[in-house]
């Protein structure tokens, strides 16, 4: 039988999603509390990694397992194991087994928030990333929008991890103001590593007045790391969802 | 020179505004970098006090000085002496020397709020009151708007500490969902120790469908906190902000 869970993280205290060397990963913390409540190990299968500090609000992974469950009692007994860690299992359910958390995934979701106030964030300090010049959401808006399509996405890419391809298709890139906030959200089949809190980053350089627009093209065009601008820290990033 | 503070503080780690015995209030934390930066002690008057665990966005504060200060540097030089705190002073102004935090207060706002799901909270575990039964937001303010005006309020009056007078004048109770969430925003001149928090907790049992209008009404007019539900817990809570 195959289960897809459906999981909520605060990232603040992990290495991310990927189980390392280093303990505390979101992946880790789960199999082990799945381990003990299927009585045999169990590997998760995630819809795809996140850094340390990113957090997740849709994170999607299955696993295996002879046991027949039912799904609800397997969220509570997970959570309750799981519990001094700021994980949660939204949802539990059993899937087909052609179900795979991230060759199935069709769509990936991200929302990055920004809060943009002269002071610095108190409730939300590990939630958003601080950005006190004030910024024109329109603009970054009209930068924005040159990436949606098929493109190389080289000027965003981790200088470190490199991809198969820089080539991707990003399907949305929406940038709202909420008063205080500026909200990012980008939608693509996949991501790579680092893309989304680039692009943030150079979004926020056309924002604040350092880019302009034309400037902006040019780096995008370049297909070259280095004239990006720079990565936006991981905790305003927030992976939303994935649709299958 | 009389100045007022604006200050956000995530109260999670604090035993609540007021200074105490026990270190770690946000009012003690504040009058230390005060006189850092200052170079004298300082004495601040909060608009009101909050418990361990309850939030602000809005609290508001004065404090007196000789020195002759620039608000925005205030602000900044403060907020970098109480980083390793969640506080954050928002602004920071001059006010005439008629302005008193606490008694020139005509109106407090407080929001509540309520994460209505069968799993538990991940990101928000520290900001949010979890109720699992499904919420009537419909029921919840019908049941809230007989609180509206000049009330006796003992049902919803901390037990351990008596107000000089149990009758207040509540502006406003209004009660909304969005999404999954239940928000619960109280408008008042004052407020009793406890008095929002108490009233959420009648609230919740209404929404729940445990109590009906009519309980809730017995209980609100028998005017004895014994007929009260439950105190709803501190972490929900946010001082949002004073009218002067």
């Amino acid at each position: 039988m195959r289960y897809r869970l459906t999981i909520e993280y605060d990232g603040t205290p992990f290495v991310g999603w990927q189980r390392q060397q280093a303990p505390d990963s979101v992946q880790q913390v789960l199999e082990e509390a799945l381990a003990v409540a299927l009585r045999h190990p169990v590997v998760l299968f995630g819809s795809g990694r996140t850094d340390a500090g990113v957090h997740a609000w849709g994170q999607v992974a299955h696993f295996d397992t002879d046991a027949v469950l039912d799904g609800e009692r397997l969220r509570e007994s997970v959570n309750a194991l799981v519990r001094p860690h700021p994980i949660v299992i939204r949802s539990a359910e059993p899937v087909p087994d052609t179900f795979h958390a991230r060759t199935s995934a069709r769509q990936r979701t991200y929302v990055y928030v920004i809060q943009n106030t002269p002071h610095p964030p108190a409730l939300d300090r590990d939630r958003v990333w601080h950005v006190r010049a004030p910024l024109d959401a329109a603009q970054m808006q009209r930068a924005g929008d040159m990436l949606i399509g098929k493109h190389d996405f080289s000027t965003f890419r981790a200088a470190a991890f490199q991809a198969k391809s820089p080539v991707k298709t990003l399907d949305e890139l929406r940038v709202e103001r909420e008063g205080d906030r500026i909200l990012i959200t980008a939608r693509a089949r996949s991501f790579m590593h680092h893309q989304v809190r680039n692009i943030v980053g150079s979004l926020v350089s056309v924002g604040s007045g350092r880019w302009t627009i034309a400037d902006f093209e040019d780096a995008f065009r370049a297909c070259d790391r280095k004239r990006g601008g720079e990565t936006a820290p991981a905790r305003g990033l927030y992976f939303i969802g994935v649709r299958y």
